[in-house]
C-alpha cells in the first residue's frame, strides 16, 4: 500500500485542526516546523531562529509565515497545493508582531508543544491580552492513525526488522560499541530509512542504563548486548525497535530474567485492544516483572506512542487512563536494569486493531546468542 | 591544538552562568538539553518529552534534574567530575514541580531559548510568583570563543573543505540534486564529522532558493549549483561552508553576477575587525552587491554567528549594532537570488582576532566550472 499523504488528506487534517479549534473556544492555533507542521501540511521546514508559523484560525483563512529567504521552499511543498496563504517577512521585520496582526482578536492562543521558549515569550510579548497555551488538538489527530499512516508505520517496522537481521553478523569479541554503532547507522540507511534518529549499543554493564548511546567499550565473551535503533522513513514515520543479544552463553540468573521479560512482554502486546486502558497495558508487564521479583528493576514506563515523531501520544504508563482506540501506535518495551551489571529490553512498536493488535516487528523475541 | 573541553573550562563555564544570573538578579536559570547545556557541563543528552533540566541559582548548589532511567547517562557525561548534584525522578512524578522546589525562593527565572514550549507552560504553572523570561546569559558566554574552541572551528573548517574539494568530481550532468547530496552526506562523515546537519544542492533555478535542500531535479549542462553543506565533529563544533559550481560555461550577466559576489563576500570578511558592528559587516557586502544592482537579490543577512550550533549569536544583519570582538566567530555569506533563473552563494565561517580576521574555509573562491 502507497504511504503517500494526499492533497486530500492534507486538506481533511487542516480542516478539522480549524474545527476542533472552535470546539474549544481557541482563537489561533500557531505551529513552527516540527512533526505537528509536516503533519498537517507536509511541510518540513527545520525549527531555526527565524519564524516560521502556521496559522489556523477557527473561520479565518489558514496562513504560514515564513521568512522571505523560504517561500520558494515552501512553494515547493505540498502547502501550494493547499487553501494556505503564504505571508512573508524579510530580516528587518518582526515576525511575531505580523502573526499577531493575522489573528489580532483572538483571546486564547494555543502552540505546538515544541515551540522554542524564545517564540513563546514574543508571542506572550505581542498577544497581550490572549492566553497563551499548549495545543493538544494536533497530537490528538495524530493519535489514530488512518490506514495510509499504519502502512508507513509497517513498513517503517520492516525496514528496522531488516536491519536488527543483521546485527548478529556486526557483533564479535574485541569490537567496540561505537564500531559497531556506526555499522548499523549504515544499515539503517541502506534499508530505506532516510535519517538515523539513535542508535544505542550497550554491552555488559552498559546495558543497564536504558538511554546509554554507544561507547569505547570494548565487547567481551559473556556480555549481553541491548541494541535499541531507529530512523525515519522516506514517508515521514518512524521505526523503534530493541532487540538483546549475547556473545556466548551469559550467566544462568541472566537467561532466567530474560524469560521473565519475555512473558511480560508478549502479556502486554496480547492485551492491547480497543477499550483497555493505556495504564492497564503498562500494567500487564509490570505485574509480570513484578511477580519475579523484578519490578524495582524495570525503571521505566512500558511504551510511548510512534508515528511523525519517535515518543508522542500515548504514553504507556500508570495513571494514564486514557483508553486505547483503534489506530493508536505505540510501543511495548519492558526491560530490567541491574547498575554494575547487565540489562535487557524487548521493544515492539504495535498499532491497535478494531479487534486486536498488530504487530510492527517480527524478529524473534528470543534472546539472540552469536558464537563466541 | 586539542579540541577537548577539560574540566576546568565547564567550571568556569557554570561559575561565570552563575555569577551572571546574580548579577541580572536571576534567582533560578534553567536549561533543558541542546548545545547551551552541553556548552556548560558536557552533557548531550536528547531533547525530549521527559524533562532533564539543569538549574543554575546564584548562590546555592547547581544541580540537574534528570529522569531515574537516564541517572547512569548522566553519570557517564562529564557531568561526574563537576560540582553538579544529580536529583533524578521517576515516571510517576512531577519534574517540573521538583524543579520549581530547587529554587522557590526565585522571582526571576529565565530558561533557555530552545527550552520546548510545554516545559515553558509546565514552569509558569509551577512558578506562580515568578516570570519567567528568555536567558541571554549563556549565549553571551557562547558569543566569545575561547582557544580551544576556535581550534575547534578552525578543525570543523577544514573538514568540511575537505569535503567541498570532492564535489567537482560528484557534479555530472544527469545526475540528480539527490543523489549528489547523498553522496556529499557520506563524505561528510568519511572526512571527520558525527553528523551530517544539512545538505543543500541547488542547482538551476533551484538556486534561486536560498533553502532549498535536495530534489529530484536532474543537473544538466549550463547549471550553475549552489552546494552549501554543515555538520557537527566529534568535538560538538559545528561547520558550514557554502561554494557555487557550474557545470559547463553559465552565460554571461550570471559571470559578471558572481564576480560582483565575490567582491562583496571579499569586502565584508575583510571588514571584520574589533570594534566594528555587527550590521556595518552586513553593510559591507550589502553595498557592494547594491551598487552593482543586485541589492533586491540579496534577500538574506550576511551571516549567523556559529558554535556548538549552526546559528546562534552573533547574526550579521541589518539593526545589530553589537561590536565585534574578538573571539565572535559567524558566517559571511552573501548571495544573489533570481527566481526562475538561478542563484549563487559565497560562504565562509571567521573569526575576528585581536588584531584582524581568521578564516576557517579556505577552498578557492572562484565559480568551479566543471566540465560537461
Amino acid at each position: 500500500m502507497s504511504t503517500h499523504i494526499t492533497v486530500k488528506e492534507y486538506r481533511r487534517r487542516l480542516k478539522a485542526a480549524a474545527r476542533e479549534a472552535k470546539d474549544a473556544g481557541v482563537g489561533a492555533l500557531l505551529v513552527t516546523p516540527g512533526a505537528d507542521l509536516q503533519y498537517l501540511c507536509g511541510y518540513d521546514a527545520v525549527a531555526l531562529e527565524r519564524l516560521t508559523c502556521l496559522v489556523i484560525t477557527p473561520d479565518g483563512p489558514t496562513r504560514i509565515v515564513v521568512p522571505e529567504l523560504e517561500v520558494l521552499a515552501a512553494q515547493a511543498s505540498p502547502i501550494a497545493d493547499l487553501d494556505v496563504e503564504i505571508v512573508s517577512w524579510t530580516e528587518t521585520e518582526d515576525p511575531h508582531r505580523a502573526v499577531a496582526k493575522l489573528c489580532a482578536k483572538a483571546t486564547r492562543v494555543w502552540v505546538n508543544p515544541q515551540m522554542w521558549a524564545s517564540h513563546v515569550f514574543a508571542f506572550q510579548n505581542q498577544f497581550r491580552l490572549a492566553r497563551l497555551g499548549p495545543d493538544q488538538i494536533v497530537a490528538t489527530l495524530r493519535l489514530r492513525k488512518s490506514k495510509v499512516e499504519v502502512a508507513a508505520l509497517a513498513e517503517a517496522g520492516a525496514a528496522i526488522d531488516r536491519v536488527h537481521a543483521k546485527v548478529p553478523g556486526m557483533l564479535r569479541p574485541g569490537r567496540t560499541e561505537r564500531e559497531v554503532g556506526a555499522q548499523i547507522a549504515e544499515e539503517i540507511l541502506a534499508q530505506g530509512h532516510a535519517t538515523v534518529d539513535f542508535v544505542i549499543v550497550a554491552s555488559g554493564p552498559n546495558g543497564a542504563s536504558p538511554h546509554h548511546e554507544v561507547s569505547d567499550r570494548v565487547i567481551e565473551v559473556g556480555d549481553p548486548i541491548v541494541v535499541d535503533i531507529g530512523g525515519t522513513m522516506p514517508s515521514g514515520y518512524c521505526s523503534d525497535c530493541t532487540r538483546t543479544y549475547a556473545i556466548g552463553q551469559p550467566p544462568d540468573d541472566y537467561l532466567a530474567a530474560y524469560q521473565v521479560l519475555r512473558q511480560a512482554q508478549r502479556a502486554a502486546v496480547e492485551h492491547v485492544r480497543p477499550g483497555v486502558t493505556c495504564a492497564s497495558v503498562d500494567a500487564a508487564a509490570r505485574d509480570v516483572l513484578a511477580d519475579a521479583g523484578l519490578g524495582e528493576a524495570f525503571v521505566h514506563r512500558t511504551g510511548h506512542g510512534i508515528g511523525m515523531s519517535t515518543h508522542e501520544d500515548p504514553y504507556i504508563v500508570a495513571g494514564n487512563d486514557t483508553p486505547v482506540e483503534a489506530g493508536f501506535a505505540f510501543s511495548v518495551e519492558p526491560g530490567f536494569y541491574l547498575p554494575g551489571r547487565y540489562g535487557a529490553r524487548i521493544e515492539d512498536i504495535v498499532v491497535a486493531t478494531e479487534d486486536g493488535v498488530l504487530r510492527c516487528n517480527n524478529e524473534t523475541h528470543d534472546l539472540v546468542i552469536v558464537d563466541d
